[in-house]
């Protein structure tokens, strides 16, 4: 007899569902009896005492099924230790609910932030299994997070349509690609889908270098230029300025985000035209591609393993192709970024691809 | 022997070298001769005698290619009886160009505006042949224009991809679809991809009525609301102005277009979090759906079969699920809009769509 | 208050849950009670009463979903009148469950042979309405049925992947598509796919013929070929065989379809490697094209309007762009097969395409 | 100045150009003169000396093109040493050609006998690069081949359509996967895909076990069962059988491949109909995935890199996610197939996948 608790939590993505069905299916096969509480939207659920005694039949024809059927919010990790507005110390809440629904364990699947607050439940005694989620791709500890590869396709397949389109009006074409902190998704989108100037958070970009890289295209004979901007793309100007000189600058911006600005410098430089393309939240979206999948049957199989043992404590992980499970105190709090030196960006520099650096 | 040209005109889309494919196809398998010159980027092409000559080995293998072979550029037809820079007339130098080369015909592909243009042409003497080409499918006197299938898929595939995460996260999304003055394509992938409220040029809205279309969801329990606004979309209040007042505040306006203007005041009003998405040229782009690559490849044909029955002046249309010869004349300057009445509006008001009127 | 039963018969297809969602959106929206019963598995649902009550929330969010959520099932028209093991006359009993329950209508959403048990339905007194459904497009009095351009492009797709590496081995291809009796899907999704032979079943083909149009593409230099061949298709020989005759050779034949057949008399008379595609039931299943739901949400929406007039004993079809409702005694048991010269075939073979004949 | 031969040989797989244009993009950016000999139909071009001279525009937009510019042919490793009709030595005359045109190297892509034979050529003091294709994954030394999950999505793709249908009708389908010894992308969709029983080469299945499983699905209610089953799954007695022994065996069975075989069993013994879909050679086919862009992207870039570097005798793999350059000597013919003990055997069992032993 097992009872379980689960939870998806922050920004969603795809996969959410194949990874759940992975935990159901692997402990109902296993287990005696199995009861699984899903916690609605996130830790909110969790702290409100909010949830549904779900059965194996919820867990039935998800695999291809976007978005999460707990539903999900964000609950930043500093507010944890805040007490709410009728003064309910939400951790001390999490710990009852769990206590009272006499949990063996709880099953979380979420980013970073997200993990932060495992981690707490953790070390307050709580029994914890992470799967780590995310289209961003920067979870530290694991190879791979899910949604990545869902999220490449979606933003890989605006570049391909985009391509087109600019290849018959020799125009200038921005993707913004989602990541605010960290591009690892607009690297890999940007590299499958052929862009030509790649800008991500990591690697701040000197605008000259950037229309530099669009004359020399066009001196080649190519009439279009496309690239791939990561949300959170800086310049090296705004790069240096102090956190709170950046947010204040950003405030004042006219433009909806870094992608209308660069366009407008690029479009006053060169007097191309420039043209801008948001696919936005569509990059959580949709059906998860085979490989996030078969990575989430994988964690969630693997997650019903760690269940039967005991063996808690975990962030269920790819590394080096193989599961494994990793200490969430080890990880908690670390964040993978993109290393400007990393094999991939000097691949991508081979190739002709800039970063504006 | 046939000695044609060929140009597309106007914004690009899907199947355009499909089209191409099957006019030349249809001439090389029946013609003793045929020479086929390309007009680069449009008009343009033909004003400046910037053109290749093409063999059947240029058509083939494009049928699932995107954007056109021969570029495009939009040069508005109000400007053709104007003199370039250089003093030139544009209308005797396309007449010019097409004697010179001793043209049988000149198959025009394009939109609205590019039809004008070939309705000028044969006004002028010109034998002239016109596939009409718009993701926007407003062209009068055909059931349907190729590009308008293809962009409605992409268009609704963002909407699914939206659908996913809008109902993890209880948001409304905005999907902003392309069309500034016609709501076909708003229509068809709101309609299809299950928008709650769909806003089109041709039915201003009422901001409250949208509100209300929001609240009544969220009452029913539905947690999240999806609108499909095209870029055309008007308020009552500012389809009341005249033309220049509306201009005026347009200019003005600090939003970079009227989908995050709705969101602003959605969010005002309900403090539901907003998230707008802007697919963009993507819409264009692309390889094109099996059924615009069917419609054009008829199309194409047909057209062989116009040039080698010497039929000009006509756009070769879908009526009522056949091929017609429709005369040029009786088409150009009409604009096919959606009119609020129309059946698929009723239909889809029927089952509980708002269009904020 | 209306209390409607609705079935899903025959061979599934994309888009059945587009159409119910629509009928019962349709209905929700402006009927102040309503209930629903859905039979299961088809006709035997309601021959055996077999059904589940269902509320709106069934409905929701089936728009994209494939299948059919009440199961399906063939009951061939010629058995209707043929008790069962029981002794139980079906059509008796499925009237009797029709009163036995009080409804007001059927709405019944199948193909040919659906249709025909349908109208005899109506013939015997039940109010009945069906939607024409199926990947076949063999309705009569419709221009389309629903699930044909979804199927259209799962075999186009298929064509498209096979182009690439027929190309890459200069080998000679078949793509068996469904159809039987009726070669629309095969017609659409060869032109589609750019398919160099199209063989049918209503244009017996002469072998000699298919492999003087593969010579010809080698001659020409073109290495490979792709033929798109109806489950259905047949040659001139068996075509003049009678209809004993030729059950007698098939069931003689050793190949598990006519596309194994002509693979082989291909390879036995070039030499050249032939390689068989079979798609199969793919061609029937996964999410619906947007064409199919915008389709089926107009069916639906106005069956419901149908149902709220007590306008009964039609199919609602699309008949020129509109939506009509056309009489069942009008058009059961009619087949819309391809003629021979249809303007679609002259147009194909305008462009080379050969089919066989 | 660098002159370097290219030749892709075996079976096509997707993202061939893609690696290649890798390549050519990394040399071309980094090397004053560059000149790129293409060999036609793979070990045959060389061979016969049958090339083209390429320029970089021949590389460029080939990205998401599928199959290969070069063409394809199987030469397997075997028949190298034995002299053509003409009496002509093959590895003699590759020899010669490769030093008549004064090669720095020769860029190999291909499959496990392509590596071979590479490797051949190899300790025939050529200097020789090979990159890693086939949609197989199984070459020994690197994490992935490319090709692998293009085949993945489109074979999953396949289950998911299959999906829907059998669960309308209550079926059983076989979906028949690539791959006649080694059963990594039957593994691969199966788990991505959802099907409930797997038969792949290495673990040879047992029929009852097969039957009884479908039948426990029937018990719990589940009307539908899917098998992924590879084209060279196997059963317990035919695997007892001696080499010459089954060949026999095969050479006298009746069923195209074993599919059939098997779904003929099912039913004899469960008496529900069962359908065989056979997605072929499309498995091959189609547009590379973002996935394996990225992976040739990489791996073509390095490519580049060891030949400015002069450092040949290596396959360009990818180990452990990093880029590595592995000697060919340590791995040319060495095969990696599935491990009836592997880690991801053990989690699908874990959640109740059959493979039938």
């Amino acid at each position: 007899m097992k009872r379980i608790g689960m939870l998806t939590s922050g920004g969603d993505c795809q996969a959410l569902n194949a990874a759940m069905r992975g935990v159901v299916k692997g402990l109902s096969e296993n287990v005696d009896e199995l009861e699984v509480y899903g916690f609605l939207n996130g830790y909110k659920g969790l702290i409100y005492g909010d949830y549904r005694l779900l059965t194996s039949a919820d867990f039935s024809g998800i695999l291809t099924k976007g978005g999460t059927i707990l539903g999900s919010s964000r609950q930043p990790f500093k507010q944890m230790r805040v007490p709410d507005a009728n003064g309910l110390d939400k951790v001390e809440a999490m710990k009852a609910t769990y206590h009272k629904l006499n949990l063996d364990c709880l099953v979380i699947l979420g980013g970073n932030g997200t993990q932060k607050t495992a981690n707490l439940l953790r070390e307050e005694g709580l029994n914890i299994i992470h799967l780590p989620k995310t289209i961003d791709n920067d979870i530290y500890g694991t190879d791979v997070t899910f949604g990545f590869q869902s999220a490449i396709n979606i933003a890989t397949d605006c570049i391909d349509c985009i391509h087109t389109t600019a290849a018959s009006h020799n125009r200038v074409f921005i993707v913004e690609v989602m990541g605010h902190k960290v591009g690892w998704l607009t690297l890999y989108a940007g590299v499958a889908g052929g862009a030509d100037i790649i800008l991500l958070p990591e690697i701040p970009y000197d605008i000259e270098k950037v229309i530099a890289a669009i004359n020399k295209r066009t001196k080649a004979g190519k009439g279009f230029t496309i690239l791939a901007v990561a949300e959170g793309a800086i310049s090296k100007e705004d790069a240096a300025l102090s956190k709170k000189e950046y947010k204040e600058k950003v405030a004042k911006r006219k433009y909806p985000s870094v992608s209308y600005e660069i366009a407008d410098r690029i479009f006053k430089e060169t007097g191309v035209e420039v043209r801008v393309t948001v696919p936005g939240h569509t990059q959580r979206g949709g059906s998860p591609c085979p490989y996030d999948r078969v990575l989430c049957t994988r964690l969630g199989s693997a997650a019903a393993k760690a269940i039967m043992d005991e063996n808690y404590g975990n962030m269920v992980a790819m590394v080096n192709g193989k599961i494994k499970y990793v200490p969430l105190g080890d990880v908690a709090g670390k964040l993978k970024t993109v290393d400007p030196n990393d094999q991939m960006i000097k691949e991508a520099k081979r190739i002709g691809i800039s970063f504006g650096d």
